[in-house]
């Protein structure tokens, strides 16, 4: 197939590996024409275009992978170049506030599979793009009355082409909490945790790798992560509270010095974390 | 050298692969024989002994490897055995209040180096030692004023054959508070993130590898830990305070869905990461 991706970055360009490698043509719109040249040299696309109207008179199947609000000013801006029956495959990490934004402009003809590739890396860029990171990564396909089932089953194929392991069909609403707990304040809570260190001695010195486990998202690309977290306020700040609930427990228990209630708590954690084990 | 350990766990076991590995001979006691039988059996260790006076009797160079509420009593129940001269290397997360307890019983004639090897996994027993996780580690030391310059020179020797990379002397309030940020406060996060949610679906399959580096220590050796949280909550409760003072920071922006503010909280962690990051 000849497959369109608009947004060569790290997402973009390692779905573009991941379709070439199962043979597709992929070609790629970026307002960045150092990040095109660099891509077909390497051989990441096939095709690159610089002219957005250009772009979508030759593409009819597109990944959209920008940061969610380019995604409304990309259909406010070029609604009138996109061909009827487009199909746009869109990979954002929020989904209920960008779909009812999406929902107030005016598109017919056009179709729009609101999906979430879990995967990524700290570093951003075409030139960090690896489709390898989707291997054995789940990947989330919002349950959405206007798409088509044919469409939607294409989407999952290609998915399942690129590496992915566990395919979900949800609502936004469960993508959006379950995200909020497990990405959005995990990322809050590891820049909180570097945030609160600012002294003279290298605390790498004194570090384990539970350190470097837990902080290695603090350094983050801010544009994007400012711009979930402000798109997903809702279930972030409740994910948030029921966390820092629990913190409290724990906090209360040292406070008190109660062994055995403290014990108590940690035996939860392991029996939950044994609880949610992947048993693929 | 002919070396003692004493408390053949993940740590003890792991530690004399590391000894053995440097041709130094090595006599464990442990009360399970089981795990003597294993270590011998795979030539973890040289010889075993299941009576700690015997062991005491031919053994001046120990490391104690034992929880730290059970270094008290070790050393309450077997004073009488210690021979005059013997050097114990004390390895266990806390320092302060051991000290001090470990202050109020008389003894006299033998020296201890209280010293914190900064690596582990989420399993323990001697059966899951593996000394490669000493490699590129970092390895504390305490400066105490009883302590001998000369075995301190030794007891870093060791720990640099052992494959530690960064060895660091710093009093015992250094290493509580550095500790109890590194290591202590980021266990409580993670026990506190998993503990946080107990619902129905498989969270594992809406999750990435943040969510997995976040929650790898929350499974954990309950007993151990108990011990450790509350051997050291001053530092802890001031550490986890400062983190949930921070993350009220992050969470204060969201909630005001103020854009350049909460950018400017997530470039202070990119900023803070580079400052930290191991120049070595």
């Amino acid at each position: 197939m000849e497959i369109g991706i608009i947004g060569l970055g790290l997402i973009g360009g390692s779905i573009a590996q991941g379709l070439k490698k199962n043979h597709h043509k992929v070609n790629a719109y970026d307002k960045d024409v150092n990040s095109l040249n660099y891509a077909v040299d390497k051989n990441i696309i096939d095709k690159s275009f610089l002219d957005i109207s250009e772009f979508l008179k030759n593409n009819k199947l597109v990944y959209l992978c920008l940061y969610p609000h380019d995604i409304i000013n990309f259909f406010k801006t070029n609604i009138g170049f996109i061909q009827p029956g487009t199909i746009f495959i869109e990979v954002s990490g929020i989904k209920s506030s960008l779909i009812s934004k999406i929902e107030e402009i005016e598109m017919s003809n056009i179709e729009i599979i609101y999906t979430h590739p879990i995967a990524g890396k700290e570093s951003s860029g075409v030139y960090n793009s690896d489709c390898s990171i989707f291997n054995d990564s789940n990947y989330i396909i919002i349950d959405y009355f206007k798409n088509n089932k044919e469409n939607v089953a294409l989407v999952k194929k290609l998915a399942e082409e690129m590496g992915f392991n566990k395919i979900s069909i949800v609502s936004k609403e469960t993508h959006d909490d379950l995200l909020a707990y497990t990405s959005h304040i995990t990322h809050l809570i590891s820049m909180a945790l570097v945030n609160s260190y600012d002294e003279e001695t290298n605390v790498i010195d004194f570090a384990g790798d539970s350190y470097k486990d837990l902080t290695r998202i603090a350094q983050n690309n801010t544009v994007l992560w400012t711009d979930i977290f402000l798109n997903n306020s809702e279930y972030i700040l409740k994910r948030l509270d029921l966390f820092i609930d629990e913190l409290s427990l724990l906090k209360k228990e040292i406070q008190n010095n109660d062994f055995e209630k403290l014990q108590n708590l940690l035996e939860r954690s392991n029996k939950l974390k044994k609880k949610y084990k992947k048993v693929r």
